[in-house]
């Protein structure tokens, strides 16, 4: 409808040259499980003109080459020299290891986040970081059923919350760029004490996965091959977590013990009450009520 | 290619009169609930010729009637008088009273199962039926996460094991037809001795849904609703099972409570060695490995 004419030559143009300025330059990131190697196949859909620096053992990298999802890659920290963004994305112990390694490889400012499972100690650790660096810790609450690469996919975030626990020495810049790149990977950003982050998440995460471990090991041990055969669909729904990798569990066991200990201790307490009072009726009902209560209040607003 | 002529004149025929002979004449469920209802909507499709009785209560029943499900039905036992084939599809506990009433209801002879989660009890309360009767126990393991006819499918039995539980003095005839019964209805045929069959469904199902409820209990009570909606699948998956209907798992508990007992002190055991040994990676790894490898062959065969 306008009467501007068409121009006869537009100028060449790379669609990457389109896209949106990337919240950081040059994001490393340590370590391309299910979580490190989404946020990489995430941030180069997004942000295709940032720089991605991958660190892990040469075989995912190579798999992380195959899929585009990193630039830069090495077996070593030598690749991070140059990183704004440093993602500390192995397991927990790892990652609180890694902390003290940063001085030595990168010379400049850059700011470090993780994506642990549990946030006090990383914190505390992270307190020791040179005053060039600013870290926050931060937990995207995405995950699946199985780990590694070759799970990771870049819709992992998508409306998932990704939780930040900035301390007292986190500069507000640094957090606000990090809840934008969160949210650029399509996460609800939240912040959140360290302490609260952990109790949360050993009732919503830890509490879950230990018991659906711990159910289908009794359960298998129990009724051999044969008879799981013969099982239905609630034994595969409730241990469909058992699959999960146990060094990455090990570590967050590890580093968690007091607020899962309180988890399994209710759940316990739980169980035993219930085992106490199978003849009576209202032990069962009141459990019962109360769990279809609080899985209505879980399944809202959800799909699946 | 024949060049047998066309017939000008077609009998008429309805596609029932081509449906095969039912196995039994006149089936009476007593209990429209997610079993009894999808036993009524598979045999009405199976075997259209058959007449189906129904028993439950009068708004119940309506719906039943509104999806063609049933042909006669009644809040009483009087429409069973003629059945050549009772289910007794009630939650266990009233199955059980129900099979003393039988007599007063049934003058003629009638095969007699049922649809309960627990055998034992079943099967030594049959032994007071008068010989006119044969009760062979069954149980399909099929269900889903909600009860009710409302959720109740014609499909729903679609290659899930039917077990039965015959005892000495059930008739091998009447195995024979029960067999082909749930064969017809999709189901894959079992049988089993009714004490094995407990133990099996204890730890198959019972475990797996007391654990989904106390887990939902627990995990809501320590985190309520808005700590609820930052959680993942994994909760999600793990508590699937937690809306099952309070009532019939009263029942089932206390027809199976030596067995869950069982049950439950095993998972309770290795849930306290877990806790014990949060610090100690290889407890931890020792149950993730066996869960995995548990895991592996529960989905062995399976597509979801």
């Amino acid at each position: 409808m306008s009467d501007t004419p068409t121009p006869r030559h537009l100028p060449m143009l790379h669609a990457r040259d389109l896209a949106p300025a990337p919240v950081f330059e040059k994001v490393a990131v340590i370590g391309l499980g299910l979580i490190g190697g989404s946020i990489a196949l995430a941030a180069r859909e997004v942000w295709p003109r940032g720089l991605l620096i991958a660190v892990d053992r040469k075989n995912v990298l190579e798999q992380a080459m195959v899929r585009h999802a990193i630039d830069v890659a090495a077996d070593d920290l030598g690749v991070i020299a140059e990183a704004d963004l440093v993602i500390l994305a192995a397991p927990v112990r790892q990652n609180i290891a890694l902390l003290a390694e940063l001085d030595e490889y990168i010379p400049g400012a850059a700011v470090v986040t993780d994506v642990s499972s549990t946030k006090q100690d990383v914190v505390e650790a992270a307190r020791a970081l040179p005053a060039r660096f600013t870290f926050v810790g931060g937990h995207p609450l995405a995950g699946a059923a199985r780990g590694g690469f070759e799970h990771a996919r870049p819709d992992l975030f998508k409306g998932r919350p990704w939780i930040f626990t900035p301390h007292s020495d986190a500069s507000g810049d640094a957090v606000d760029r990090l809840r934008q790149f969160a949210a650029g990977l399509g996460a609800v950003p939240r912040s959140m004490e360290a302490a609260a982050h952990d109790r949360l998440v050993a009732f919503l995460s830890h509490l879950p996965q230990l018991t659906a471990s711990a159910l289908m090991a009794v359960v298998g041990e129990a009724v051999g091959a044969e008879g799981l055969a013969l099982s239905g669909r609630g034994l595969v729904d409730t241990t469909r977590l058992a699959s999960s990798p146990a060094d990455i569990w090990r570590d967050i066991a590890w580093t968690n013990a007091a607020d899962i200990r309180q988890a399994l201790n209710a759940l316990i307490a739980r169980l035993s009450a219930l085992r106490d009072g199978l003849e009576d009726g209202g032990v069962i009902e009141e459990t019962f009520d109360e769990a279809a209560r609080w899985r209505d209040a879980l399944m809202k607003d959800r799909t699946n």
